[in-house]
């Protein structure tokens, strides 16, 4: 595979180095890189280093800042509230998890609602932690609009991710991370970049018609799965991550962001849910894996998550490779003298 | 229109008859109904009287109880359980309703789950209901197995609707209920009575082949909306409506459970969210409102609902028509001397 070859730890001093030079304090930045790693780990290129510029810009430009130091409250009995103070998510995010997971186990079920946060990253990391600890996870983000909803041309939701785990007997969780484009932007990104086609259906231009040109999708609007039930879930996802919590739509993002490969501050929800509490003591744990089971009968069935356990079995000995064009860059960028 | 004119008084009055005449008490009768008059009055047909049969086929066979009195219970700070003791669903809904309201405003958030019913209405009335009271809320229940996960060829989740509400400012609330499948039961039920054809990718027949035929679908598999990741949902949904709370997996309802046109035991989780618990105060109505105008701004874009909304404006003057021969079943049904 062309390229440069990195382990987990030189991309982790890679990033950690870059983001200190632009200005992170070292709890951002250890937060940051971690799931930037994680996805690498995990074979998720998309939201692995690729981002690290993205994170960049999103610093330089004044917009979040490196140094903040989020404040986290439970407001109401089932619910945590943390304030980014415009830090990058991540940070915000680690210092939310534990909280929530004790006000889930408190109260059986409890949200977290995260706020002045710039987020860019995968969600499904986020699930996987709260379900590694026992509890069943639901999380949700806007993001700037990207997304027409049905019958549109025009871009409104964010492409809202949603993100659900669910805890396994044996082995990691259940976790499944699914944008409400029928492809996530990262990977028309990565299909611009590289000169792909998309599929039929993905996207139209900026004049509202149709196209497979990964380029002009990204000038375009990409649309939702599933027509108007995606549609729906993208609107409900708005509605939980942004209107719930006092944040700002994906349009009002948009509207408040330059356009400049950074982030925008965006607002993050996350639902966790204690199944211990709910009636059936542990019953639920069997009962789920009978039901696991039961699915993967069938020839062709898989459960999500399949490919990122494989290639977290390998890539951690293996190492992997990101373009020369990007190494250069980061490099580029972590020089600011 | 051909068939028997209906007012909304009259189709309640037949409904209780016949429940009444099948063995239920007043309580059961009533909740019953009301769901199914709730579907007519806004011309959801595939919800409404045409369900009857199946909740006399469900009560004659001894599965359900007619006379059942739910036991709601707060097991949780914030989780309200309903044992249905084997009622139709509609009454242990109500009977859940107000105590996950009340949990929901003193935690932020709360779920209600309910046992032991039997359910074959429409999601939507229950989160309504919650909505208008001035809470966000998501259901999701289980029921047969009826849809292949994405890449298998049988059944396996249930149709699992979600339905969503969101309160507005002035008029009813925004209001989604979707299946995973690609068309909902109901409506392929109504296309196979009336011999309509139906749409490309939305079923199996039962040798796994695609199929645009009705019945064929009614006797094979529907596939999930969106593929996998409509099928993500539908495994989500699977295991809060069933393995979270101790129910039946669609796949064991089946194995449990004569096909005989009657509803199958199953469970239902009802999720509450008080949005002036989340830190935004009451700014979240005002918020929420400027982002469905944004939506509105554009041409071919709609809000769910408003087909329902411009029924239930008609409906109550006009009334309805039932085909004749679901008329006359509903009166055999009913006289059970």
């Amino acid at each position: 595979m062309a390229g440069i070859h990195l382990t987990l730890e030189a991309a982790r001093g890679l990033s950690v180095s870059c983001l200190t030079a632009n200005g992170c304090d070292d709890d951002n930045a250890q937060a940051v890189t971690e799931v930037m790693i994680k996805a690498e780990r995990d074979g998720c290129t998309s939201h692995g280093i690729f981002r690290l510029p993205g994170y960049v810009k999103t610093l330089r430009c004044g917009r979040a800042d490196g140094k903040a130091v989020p404040v986290v409250e439970r407001i109401s009995p089932a619910v945590v509230r943390v304030d980014g103070q415009n830090c990058l998510a991540p940070l915000a995010l680690d210092r939310g998890r534990q909280p929530l997971i004790e006000a889930a186990r408190e109260t059986g079920i409890a949200a977290l609602s995260l706020v002045r946060i710039f987020h860019m990253a995968a969600l499904w990391p986020e699930v996987e932690a709260i379900a590694e600890d026992g509890l069943c996870a639901l999380a949700v983000t806007s993001s700037r609009a990207l997304v027409a909803p049905a019958g549109g041309t025009k871009a409104m939701f964010g492409t809202n991710p949603m993100a659900f785990g669910w805890p396994r007997r044996d082995g990691p969780p259940l976790v499944f991370d699914q944008a409400v484009s029928v492809m996530a932007r990262g990977e028309v990104m990565i299909a611009a970049r590289d000169g792909h086609a998309l599929p039929e259906g993905v996207a139209l231009d900026a004049d509202g018609n149709p196209t497979t040109d990964a380029q002009a999708a990204v000038d375009g609007v990409l649309l939702p799965f599933g027509g108007y039930k995606g549609s729906s879930i993208g609107m409900m996802i708005e509605l939980l991550a942004a209107g719930l919590i006092g944040e700002t739509f994906a349009y009002e993002t948009t509207a408040n962001t330059a356009d400049d490969g950074g982030a925008g501050r965006g607002g993050e929800v996350i639902i966790a849910i204690a199944p211990n509490r709910f009636g059936d003591g542990e019953g639920w744990l069997d009962h789920s894996e009978a039901f696991f089971a039961e699915m993967l009968k069938q020839d062709g069935v898989r459960l999500p998550g399949g490919r990122r356990h494989a290639e977290r079995a390998r890539i951690p000995k293996e190492g992997f490779h990101i373009p020369g064009s990007l190494h250069e860059k980061i490099l580029a960028l972590t020089n600011t003298e």
